[in-house]
């Protein structure tokens, strides 16, 4: 009997698990500068959240979704997108009342989505996402902006491009809607069935078709940006201001439209130019979703927000050879010989980590060249050999293993010794 | 129409969030100390794996499993614990040819059990578990027991205490067995249906049956302590003598058996004695699983390993009045009045994120005196103000709150001028 990883899904293991926690670990600091706090919403949901708010005609909700019947015979849903959970978890915690508005909010969770395998996409994978909730200024637009930016950035990589659409109001994105039904109609049978059925339900699904990508019909299809009324047309250029004096430099471009029906205003990716990432490939998406929250029973509360792959960002990293700095070696690892020595060893170990020093020992009897191994190894900057002798006189012998000295220190002054030497 | 948290989870709001945090950031680091490194494995695996190794009569198998059908018509179950899927991992990534051994392993995930819901009990909860698998030394389990303890500690529980038995070797567990078969057989017909099929097949489990608690047979069971052979009760004394000596003080309670199958030799729980906790509660339980790998395909790999809820260590902080330190304050809230005003503040805001101060403005055009509120709630340590005049100049007037001091300072010298005071 053979038991595997689910397929799609992987294990994060040790050679890989220090990258993951030295991202977070600089996604929690950037969120705290930005005055983003952290929520935690469970891993799965009520389906009809996700059929609501995602749309039933994306592909998400129609092929993508991993729903189960729990124990009571209620539908749930593994959370395949974060937004919709969080603006749920704003309504039915009123945060619309909490004094400080917009509520500003992030996480950094798993995501579950049955995907076609292939590189960089994985039916589990972590998303770190931020929603601003209760402002409709374009400043906060801007500023959800620059995080994404700036965590980016602050990972090392340099070959990204902001990309920038604005989806237009309520008003602009219904004249917009008709001019797409006009503009397909008449040669809607050559499209795809999703795309058939998408023609009344949500013509704009169609442009990010799959299948029918390549159809003419698709490189003329009206471009939202002709339909803005002007206060939809005056956001976009408030943020594009912001972001031009922030010195954020950005492209438009008009056919991003983004996977979900929830967006209106602003729509953006970020998108790595990196060569070995092959072609352009979009690492974080976001966008401006007012009516969300009245959507499913909260009050009016406009919102913005992104999602960002941490696969992702590791892969695009490694396209532009951009290594992140492991500091895990160990600081000291014990040497032990023969039973005694290896209780003394285990009393020593206790005492140096209390002391807040990296330590290890050998739990297999190896001899001492396996254990120096070990040692090696594991980078350690100390030895403490411990024998029959050490143990009776109450001290280990010592090695700095960069400077290869080596002296007898008592048992008790070994803690003073490694701090002195700044650990 | 409401959407609702799904029953038996929770949200985790901003409020609690930075707990959360803190508690991980000090687990990283003690398992850093101890050279233990984090794996992580997917949310849900082949539903057989838990059948298997959890055992098929434990309660979690048999009532509480999250289990599905994904769309690939496979049987999957959200995780009920986290060692079997890390010993799936250890098993299908070969970690038993890794050169240091034992692998030491750690984790902080959610699980998922389909329990009734009360005080301190989630369908969802998240587990911090460590795992130590291919050494047989009773050494290690001294070092993982002393860890779990440490972790405790340094969150600042202090009313705590750990117990300890030994559940022996297969040889001990058959010879007990059998002994247990016979005490209880002749009098089966009292206990409940789930005992009753317990009996043959696993009638350790009787003695952790919540509805046959009281039962006067449970008293007089033949202890697994009598029944100990010579190589069980050597490696039992090792392990004890080694917490003494390094300070580990502990109780024996051979009533101890762990819920789920695969423990042997030893077992431990951590449980919290403060008063508040109302009755003593387990907050921490592990043991040995030597044949837990060989169970699921690999090689002889034998391991041990725990696995804590951080919703009750919450609780058992809670329970003590121990409380974790908050160190969210903002460093400087920026005050704008009017649309220029504004748009200067969102680009001094970029430099000082930019240089590491955290800083957060108004995005909802509020009045001079709402936007004092917020930095006063914020705890802003400085507040910077904008007006007209102060955008024609190029200057914030900068104000200490601590001190209750202003100065008008040009907006190029902010950031100089906060890092100067320590910010």
């Amino acid at each position: 009997m053979k038991f595997k990883v689910p397929r799609g899904t992987q294990d994060i293991l040790p050679s890989e698990s220090w990258k993951w926690q030295k991202l977070e670990r600089m996604i929690h600091e950037v969120c705290d500068l930005y005055r983003y706090e952290e929520i935690r919403t469970p891993m799965f949901e009520q389906t009809e959240l996700f059929q609501r708010t995602v749309g039933d005609t994306t592909d998400i909700v129609t092929k993508e979704m991993y729903t189960f019947k729990d124990r009571g015979d209620r539908s749930m849903t593994l959370r395949p997108e974060g937004t919709a959970p969080v603006v749920r978890s704003f309504v039915e915690n009123k945060m619309f009342g909490w004094p400080d508005q917009p509520v500003k909010l992030y996480y950094i969770e798993p995501m579950f989505r049955y995907e076609r395998q292939q590189a960089g996409r994985y039916r589990q994978f972590v998303q770190f996402g931020t929603e601003a909730i209760g402002s409709a200024d374009p400043a906060i637009d801007a500023e959800v902006i620059a995080l994404a930016l700036d965590v980016y950035k602050r990972a090392g990589l340099k070959d990204i491009k902001l990309v920038l659409n604005s989806l237009g109001d309520q008003v602009s994105r219904a004249a917009h809607r008709d001019a797409l039904v006009e503009h397909f109609k008449p040669s809607i049978s050559e499209f795809c069935a999703d795309c058939q059925s998408r023609l009344e339900k949500n013509p704009l699904r169609i442009l990010d078709c799959k299948v029918d990508r390549e159809h003419p019909l698709m490189k003329t299809a009206p471009s939202l940006t002709d339909y803005l009324n002007d206060e939809s047309r005056a956001y976009f250029d408030k943020l594009q201001q912001l972001l031009t004096a922030a010195g954020i430099s950005f492209e438009l471009d008009p056919n991003l439209v983004r996977g979900l029906d929830y967006y209106n205003h602003t729509a953006f990716e970020i998108m790595s130019a990196a060569e070995g990432f092959g072609a352009i490939t979009t690492l974080c998406g976001g966008g401006r979703y007012n009516g969300l929250a009245e959507e499913i029973g909260g009050p009016s509360a406009p919102g913005i927000g992104f999602g960002m792959s941490i696969e992702r960002l590791l892969l695009a990293l490694e396209a532009e050879s951009a290594e992140l700095e492991n500091d895990d070696a160990l600081d000291i690892y014990v040497v032990s010989l023969g039973e005694a020595a290896k209780d003394r060893a285990f009393e020593v170990l206790q005492t140096l980590r209390a002391a807040g020093i990296r330590a290890d020992m050998d739990y297999m009897d190896r001899k001492m060249k396996a254990q120096m191994k070990s040692a090696d190894r594991l980078r350690a900057k100390w030895v403490a050999v411990i024998g029959e002798e050490e143990v009776e006189r109450n001290i280990v012998q010592l090695k700095n293993m960069a400077e290869g000295t080596q002296q007898s220190v008592s048992a008790d002054e070994l803690v003073k010794n490694i701090l002195a030497a700044g650990n």
